[in-house]
């Protein structure tokens, strides 16, 4: 088994948006040179996530993101947490932390529509992604 | 470490529906030959997803997916995308993409009350999974 | 490839509640012996999920589990299954029932705010958690 990690940043511009860093993960796969296995995108933030969407029409990714506005309001008379941010940290939980891709023939394995997104709940900010290749080598 | 993947479809009936796909992930981790390790359910579709639940009483898919519709309602006037199924693609970014299982001695190791689901939300259509098996042979 | 095996018990004293299992998964990730790779944590429930989130101020989680319960109410007049806790099964659905963590350097990858939290939603309940290690020995 190989296993190889790689990270890089993005720098998001608004408080919620959703960025697609399929590119970004396709090149630490190149670069760890595993063509059989899988990569976990992992978010080390609690107010954002990673998810697996749409890549063709831009309005997916709006609507994607007003519909979790619209689920959960950002002022809710009963939070407590003084940042002001808990709508973020409950979508970082709903979405999932993190998404795991297969890779086949050095090529990651995705639908036609298909893109990988870093998204931002309480942007603007800088952030990290991780990713591990895991495989045969 | 063997890595071996399988694929199968899945035809739905419904705009929204579970489809139980347990024994089908199953005869993936048969036919791999891979006694221990895990498998990764994967859902190379934008408008639906995998997830484990209850495998018991029909009733609480039922239930899952109405609470689903009503978190998550078709029509907003908000929404831009022209395909009129936003709904189905937050619910895909809500529930996720991909399930992970694992196996211990040649079975899924799964709760009393687990199975895997085919999650569609906007069907019917005709579907895809792939199961990427891996572990010690 | 090396993969190891752990379980550990967690007693939820409330219906809906989060417990920090970061300990916990930490000790099995020691146990295991492996330094690098990832551990795949685990619930066998159907009422109950795994997530990462803030481990600094519990106000976030209270926040979380309100906008939870915000969103999926417990009564619904649609729900058909009789046990009554559809809305359980729900949560257990959109949050997931496993959550996946890097190891490098014997050490779990997590953000400076991350924990890993075992999620009850119909609580109190005694609860397994499975961890699997898997990496390079």
């Amino acid at each position: 088994m190989k296993i190889a990690q790689r990270e890089f940043h993005v720098t998001t511009r608004s408080r919620t948006e959703m960025v697609d860093v399929t590119r970004q993960v396709e090149a630490a796969v190149r670069e760890a040179g595993i063509p059989s296995g899988d990569a976990i995108v992992f978010c080390p933030h609690t107010t954002a996530a990673i998810t697996i969407n749409e890549n063709a029409d831009p309005d997916v990714v709006h609507d994607v993101l007003l519909a979790l506005d619209e689920m959960v309001r950002r002022s809710n008379p009963g939070f407590r947490h003084s940042e002001g941010n808990s709508d973020a940290h409950t979508k970082s939980s709903l979405v999932g932390c993190s998404a795991q891709v297969l890779i086949q023939e050095g090529d990651l394995v995705l639908g036609t529509w298909q893109a990988i997104y870093f998204c931002e709940f309480d942007g603007p900010r800088s952030r990290r992604v991780i990713v591990q290749v895991r495989g045969e080598g």
